[in-house]
């Protein structure tokens, strides 16, 4: 029947796959959904508030007889009349904010008591599948539709007492526990879509200019770095594996004395390198440093204590007898691997899952990210800086054209800039200089004293960075050729002998978001590079091959989706932007 | 010059990014780059093959002399000139048969041996980048056009004695373990290519049905099948760790020989599941118990051993000290983390690498897998049937309409099908049949006779399924409702107690290539179906949660990508259209 009357502008009964409409079909509309008023339709959701009003008595007896004081006998009858309402509930109103997760706004649904009991429909978080009539809103107000449900097709209710969103207006931190349910909330579901964008957007940019995604090994016995902390990956402690599959370790032979001096003053480095808490790489490196120290020094004394009588366990795996008989990690970095496709197949990316077992307490890094590497063959430092300044611009600009009403929510519960600042993204020019250049120009900055040294050889901190990007050039900045203590072997040692062909995109508010690089093509340069590092020359038998057979200058970079979000979204901490608390080093999931 | 006589169709100096213009540039057009004939380009790639053509005198001696037979003098005058020639090699023209995996043609490079020595140039492998013009081929062929080489702009020289790829026609297996040069032969090439389409093809679908991408936790504590072998992650057999983080076991306490008993028959059970070597999930359940029981018996008796005096170690981690403080896995699907996203944000998919610690020889499946997970809210079963139909279709069609090169590539060398068998998946509408109904059937077949049995509560064997596809309905068919012992925990329990709502689509020539379901809603019933599989339940409360608060009615389904690369290539073997020899278990990358 209603059907006949409403303007038959599109059938918006089921969306396919799933038996409702979703909302943004309804709310997404130009008209907000005024021209569906009249249909039947079918809507899932959850709740995220209600209220309740109250029936007024449907009919008044005719003149009513002016309010008078009860007498004892017609007291009692009221109580017994009032006992039976209690009995039978008085007839309500559920008014019911359901959302979809497909769009910003809620439907507002209108659920008479006798077709669902009001205490179990209103309860935040419960699931409702109703089937009704659009109409124009009851009362007037942000909605242009409303819907009169008819029929409840299902119902997943909740208890309230336990279920972690009852409460309103939870900060996101609280939220970080219970990540399978955080995207039920309007800000997370914002993010969550803007997330997919910026995915589809990524695809959309090197498919549209002629790469091809290949996948790189997530686990690998290749370590492109060389300085990351690695997840081991291994079927060797799986139960039922048997006991001759370890073998004893063997010590190495060194003097403890000798080591011991130089531990004080490690120590001291990783000190004050922590307190900046700035110069990542190399903390890292001093980290490791430091470690291993310490390691040698705690073999060298089980040593001792094994010859005093003491039996001390240090026990080794047998990786050979390992799943892929050897010791194998979860990837860092895609890029090396990826270099052999594009020796190859020409202009290629990779985009999946990376791994860092770091618990630095950083608002930008995770355990488990999500990475965009590129690599491309017959292309030079300049080519990659071009792409990456091309493909940032072009992801901000999908965005902002696809997502404007979570922009507009961004912008109205986090941070107001959001769209000013992917619009300035776009239409500036990136400043490019060099490293040197950029050390040059942060020295002569009178009046302002920055927390750590600047000087020639140590990394640029995010204060440095900052006050680059934000004061001094006001738009995202391009450093380039850093000296080659601050990279990894593989990247290209220009002709100074001292500085390398790498560049980090470096954004207003966000930091370096993207690093890139030109991979060295010359075997001998390569060979000498990783002699110097102390790399293990087998573990990069294949890698060395290009250079060997066939090698042709490639560039390329990475890019970490989610601080992508956070400059997307204005958020602080990409805890907040993935979608699982593991990433983060929680263990609910 | 050559610029100003050519037609100006296209600025052909350099693609995006790359200091070359890709090769489909020029011979992907509709003329095969005949309308660039004149212009001064940049190409680069490999090359595939190359020959040798001296040149002939440029100017013979004018009334040359007769042959005539040499006197002695005259002989060792020759003899000189020979000398003189070998000192400066003759003038040649080196033709190069030049790829750059942009497409499946070559570009045919004519390089004259002034340029660049022959020897240099010509072995397959050697890496170029080259400029010059473009011109009509000066030997009539295949070809359209030819590249008359100007200037050497880099040479990546090969060691032919030493370069996997010298020898042509090298089989595909023969590859497997360089699988850094792999993708520069013609045939992987393509694969790679339609490997990347259908990458592309299934955001696009998923994309343009308004599903958003989420993430999955690679990392994961929660075990989605609860029956395949895992990978542990771990930073605690990291060096400088600490051997205070791995504490002694604790033996369990029960009866050797009531045990011992059982592990007769139960390995007979396997050994006969693995003879037929089809009921995967049969087999692997039954692999698991022996292999429980096993260990269980050898913890008993080492038990035994350390109470009569001999020490044995065994040693056990303390996974609360690990990264994650609790034992962490590679995740084996991400459909139980989909559902969580599913009851918030509507209709999710995920896209990423899946894994199993599993050596079974199969030639469809990976230790480390890329998988397409799909889950929809409000959704039933035949929803997610009708979901992945359509999907298998898209993909198909897409490749079919964007791969035509290199699908003709494929026909012509690897399988004459491959266009009929995709246009045929398109066209034909899948048939669904239950579980019991193709039982039913296939025990009604008469003149044939299966390896093994066909009865009620087992699974569908590749031979069954290929029987009831390839000879009963000549077309995909989708099984449904299996006997619930065969699937997962957490699979919706049909109203006879007896199946579940799952279904496999089942393609010809492939199998098995997408496993759905609609999962469990009902707290109750999941809560059981746990407790009869002996789940512990403390790894599964997150899960649980979704059935507690707010439980809505999802179904989804996942899908490998490379067995669909198999059937849209027609190759037989999944090792062959993976990047990386890790994915099967070799070590080399």
């Amino acid at each position: 029947m209603a059907s006949e009357q409403a303007p038959v502008e599109m059938p918006a009964t089921f969306s396919k796959y799933t038996k409702r409409v979703m909302l943004k079909i309804i709310l997404g509309r130009d008209d907000g959904g005024v021209g569906l008023i009249g249909q039947s339709v079918v809507i899932g959701g959850w709740v995220k508030s209600s209220m309740e009003i109250r029936k007024q008595p449907v009919t008044p007896p005719p003149a009513a007889p002016a309010p008078q004081v009860f007498g004892a006998g017609e007291y009692r009858v009221r109580e017994k009349l009032d006992a039976v309402i209690r009995k039978a509930p008085q007839p309500s109103i559920s008014i019911l904010q359901v959302s979809d997760g497909s769009c910003v706004p809620s439907l507002q649904v209108l659920v008479n008591s006798a077709l669902a009991n009001p205490c179990q429909v209103m309860p935040t978080g419960t699931c409702v599948l109703i089937e009704g009539i659009l109409q124009q809103p009851s009362v007037q107000g942000k909605h242009y539709v409303e819907l009169q449900a008819e029929k409840i097709l299902h119902l997943g209710l909740v208890d309230e007492s336990k279920y972690p969103l009852s409460k309103k207006r939870l900060p996101l931190e609280s939220l970080r526990d219970c990540s399978h349910f955080r995207p039920r909330t309007t800000t997370v579901a914002s993010v969550m879509r803007i997330h997919n964008s910026l995915t589809w957007a990524t695809h959309a940019f090197f498919q549209d200019h002629g790469f091809l995604h290949v996948q790189v090994p997530i686990i690998t016995s290749t370590d492109s770095e060389g300085f990351s902390e690695k997840f081991l990956v291994t079927t060797l402690l799986s139960k039922g594996k048997k006991d001759d599959q370890i073998s004893p370790t063997e010590n190495a032979g060194v003097s403890v004395e000798a080591i011991r001096a130089s531990i004080k003053e490690k120590t001291k480095k990783v000190e004050e390198l922590s307190r900046t808490n700035s110069n990542k790489e190399a903390l890292l490196a001093a980290q490791q440093d430091l470690m291993k120290t310490n390691e040698l020094v705690s073999q060298l004394e089980a040593r001792q204590k094994a010859k005093s009588g003491v039996t001390i366990e240090t026990r080794k795996f047998d990786f050979s007898k390992d799943f892929f008989t050897r010791q194998t990690y979860l990837t860092v970095s895609g890029r090396l691997h990826l270099e052999s496709q594009a020796c190859a197949l020409g202009n290629v990316y990779s985009f999946g899952p990376r791994f860092k077992a770091e618990k630095l307490e950083s608002k930008k890094s995770l355990a488990e990210t999500w990475m965009v590497d590129v690599e491309m063959a017959f292309s030079e430092l300049e080519d990659a800086m071009d792409c990456a300044n091309d493909f940032l611009k072009f992801v901000c600009k999908r965005i902002l054209e696809g997502c404007v009403e979570d922009l507009q929510f961004v912008l109205k519960r986090i941070d107001k800039s959001v769209m000013e600042r992917l619009q300035f993204t776009i239409s500036s020019s990136f400043e490019r200089i060099s490293y040197a250049k950029a050390i040059e120009i942060l020295r002569q900055v009178a009046g302002k004293k920055f927390q750590s040294k600047i000087e020639l050889g140590v990394s640029l901190t995010e204060e440095h960075e900052s006050y680059l990007v934000d004061e001094i050039y006001k738009k995202p900045v391009i450093v380039y050729n850093h000296p080659k203590e601050l990279k990894p072997f593989y990247v290209r040692l220009n002709d100074d002998g001292k500085t390398v062909a790498t560049f980090d995109v470096i954004l207003p508010k966000m930091g370096a978001l993207i690093r890139g690089s030109q991979s060295e093509e010359r075997f001998n340069v390569l060979s000498s590079r990783m002699k110097e590092l102390g790399l293990q020359k087998q573990q990069y038998e294949w890698y060395l091959d290009l250079c060997r057979h066939g090698s042709a200058k490639t560039s390329g970079f990475s890019l970490m989706l989610e601080p992508l979000v956070l400059y997307a979204t204005g958020l602080n901490d990409v805890k907040d932007v993935v979608p699982f608390a593991r990433s983060f080093g929680r263990a609910n999931n």
